[in-house]
């Protein structure tokens, strides 16, 4: 196997920081921190374990807050060296949480409604948190190569923390995705490989090549170091929680591809609370899928505990991912949390982007045009309680799925640089 | 004159914070705080005046490292109200200053190399900055609609912040800009408005438009409202040196349109030194501009203190201004601190953007590309010192442009999901 050829070049200098073992989220079993992703044991898929220094949350509280403007100011609660924020890496975190009353207002949401803008990262989505914590991963076992399937946002992602971080990258992404994300995942200058096929394809092509020769010394930000990837999703719920004065908010609204973000977000809430760095309340996980691409939504909607993969057909290309990896916790921490699993079509996730733009200014991509769509149907079906607090999280940029919006959005009015033919335009 | 009109509509309730008057930057003359833009003796450009707390550079320097990561935390030095970071706006600024080394290596800079990266800013452009600061003053005037003469960046920053703050739009561009940069001025649903003609056109209209009952109550930012916006760009002087460690340094290399930017920095960087934030020393202000719109360059080259309009040709749409307002200044300004001002072709931008995509994982816009090429043709005829410490800014974002790159930057190869056809395309 791959994985034990890749696990003999970890290096000795090995810092994860607090965490101590890799731990089988389906039976407990532990495992040596390593570039695997699957429990030798069930299959399982694998999780980063820590042992957090107890009995002091307002210590760590002022320590985080002391700590710098980016996700490392959580380096005490991620598999980090301490000294992680002197490494060169793209620093991403620490987005703005935006109070929205204009979209809470439209919406009929009476309690404080927030977005979580995630645009802000270096490359304008959520995916440099995740490549964040794997590149540190991947420093610590000696990988020379960063890779991922990707679904756009995710290839430039690596891309960049590539460069910044001196590694070589190669990255691979079904061949039809949108151009403002190809190009950002080549203009970094790493190796980009378009996949003829749908994501799940180019997920098990990666899947064969971390088990072939070829992939020997490659760090798959997603699949052989997704345990560590998915850390970094946490920092959400750090950040959310931190910015709303170390509290839990009532709702999250996520959006859900393979599922990594949502079920690490929950992971994040849960420490705040042993940790004593907020206080326990119930809080309800809403996931936010592209009916073309909605397999989650439709298992839990029918109740089902298993998913059944589809063949995507959505605007939404980030989220389009048929046969999602932790689809199953996604249903669990919806359910236990009793949130719930929703889905809009292509037409209400263009009518959310404006939404979103025309009442708060933020231009998001098609993800997050899914989350506030499903947030307005969520309301409008009486599954979310508007007079609650909610955090919607923008994950991404507009400026990525341009063509989303551009049949529909251009000039009100073309005229030549006169008075008159601005007066007859009418606008004034 | 409508500038009469306008400030007739001032209420009462303006606060303008440590700003005291308007000053004519070219016969000194003082006038109240209004939105007005040139001297009523003159002709000459109206700037803001200032009654700086004196004494106690410690006290200050503390003040500012406790607020806001935003420009906000530098609302003492700006003609803001002490509490405009409680009021709706899109709170821009405090952008990441990146160490580029590797940059650095490439162009053989010896000294230490940074760039400035204000495609971190909320619509991703440094024009949040100035469009923050005509925003406050706007409401200080009672002013209702948010405006504008754009090339393209200014029209998004405006259309958003407009949303954020609680104002109508109606911005005005030349009809053919960038698609990134058109969606992105008209999805926040504001009125867009394309001009048949160059920027210069549009400009010249935004002038007439002041003048008419048609534009009784606009805010124009950078026109009527422009000594207030250009202030904003003060807050790239100020992030950087503290950035810095509250240092200058030796040489700052900025994109130049209508020249309003290199000017305010300028002016920051003095007002540090005044104010006893920053030791004096010397430094030198370097102008970037394109080959094909080089009005400033070209005077600068041949040695004019005034500037020859031209009709621009070039990819950098941003910087397309042909008649800069401030280009003189930009002249003065150059030859004052020993720096120059220089220009790229278009080749040359597209390849600066790749430079530094590869080298520091940041993908600017075309004015970004302006920058980083003037910085190497500065370095490789001997204007700008490799050995001394430099910091580069990069205004834009490459999501904005992409057609720029995107010719010459997409896949390495598309492959069937197999590892026979991975191998065949000898990539590992
Ligand atoms: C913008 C954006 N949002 C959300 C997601 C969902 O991520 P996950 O796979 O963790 O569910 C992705 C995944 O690619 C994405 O690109
Ligand atoms: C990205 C970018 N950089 C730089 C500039 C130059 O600004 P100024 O007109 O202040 O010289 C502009 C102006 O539009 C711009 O959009
Ligand atoms: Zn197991
Ligand atoms: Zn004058």
């Amino acid at each position: 196997m791959a994985v034990e050829t890749i696990a003999s070049t970890v290096s000795a200098s090995t810092d994860f920081g607090p965490a101590v073992a890799l731990s089988c989220r389906e039976c407990a079993e532990r495992f040596p921190l390593g570039p695997i992703f699957a429990c030798e044991v069930c299959f399982g898929p694998l999780e980063v374990a820590y042992e957090f220094p107890s009995g002091d949350p307002e210590g760590l509280r002022k320590r985080i807050e002391a700590g710098p403007h980016s996700i490392w100011r959580y380096a005490p609660l991620l598999p980090v060296p301490a000294d992680v924020a002197s490494k060169p890496n793209l620093d991403p975190g620490f987005t703005k949480l935006v109070k929205a009353d204009r979209l809470a207002r439209e919406l009929g949401v009476t309690g404080a409604l927030h977005v979580k803008d995630d645009s802000g990262n270096p490359t304008h989505s959520f995916k440099d948190r995740v490549v964040a914590i794997a590149v540190e991963a991947a420093r610590n076992f000696g990988l020379t190569t960063l890779s991922c399937s990707s679904t756009g946002n995710l290839a430039g992602a690596v891309g960049a923390a590539a460069v910044r971080a001196g590694f070589r990258s190669c990255v691979f992404i079904p061949h039809d995705l949108e151009a403002g994300k190809v190009v950002m995942a080549a203009v970094y200058g790493g190796e980009l490989v378009g996949i003829e096929g749908t994501y799940d394809d180019v997920n098990r092509f990666c899947s064969e090549l971390i088990g072939d020769p070829l992939g020997e010394g490659w760090g798959f930000t997603n699949v052989n170091l997704r345990p560590y990837y998915g850390e970094g999703s946490k920092t959400l719920a750090y950040e959310i929680c931190e910015q709303l004065g170390w509290r839990l908010p009532d709702n999250i609204v996520i959006p859900v591809a393979s599922g990594s973000q949502l079920t690490k977000i929950d992971k994040g809430l849960q420490e705040l609370v042993k940790l004593g760095l907020v206080e326990d309340k119930q809080y309800r996980i809403y996931g936010a899928q592209a009916e073309g691409c909605s397999p989650v939504s439709t298992a839990f909607r029918a109740g089902h505990d298993v998913v059944r993969p589809q063949k995507p057909n959505t605007i939404a290309k980030s989220l389009a991912i048929g046969n999602p990896a932790d689809g199953p916790y996604v249903l669990d921490i919806a359910r236990r949390t009793g949130g719930a699993v929703e889905d809009v079509n292509d037409e209400q996730i263009v009518d959310a982007i404006k939404l979103l733009a025309r009442t708060e200014g933020i231009f998001a991509e098609t993800a997050g045009g899914v989350t506030i769509g499903v947030l307005k149907k969520l309301i409008e079906t009486g599954q979310l309680d508007p007079a609650a607090e909610t955090v919607a999280i923008n994950t991404g940029d507009g400026l990525k799925t341009l063509d989303a919006v551009a049949p529909t959005t251009g000039p009100t009015a073309i005229i030549r640089p006169t008075l008159d033919s601005f007066r007859e335009a009418g606008l004034a």
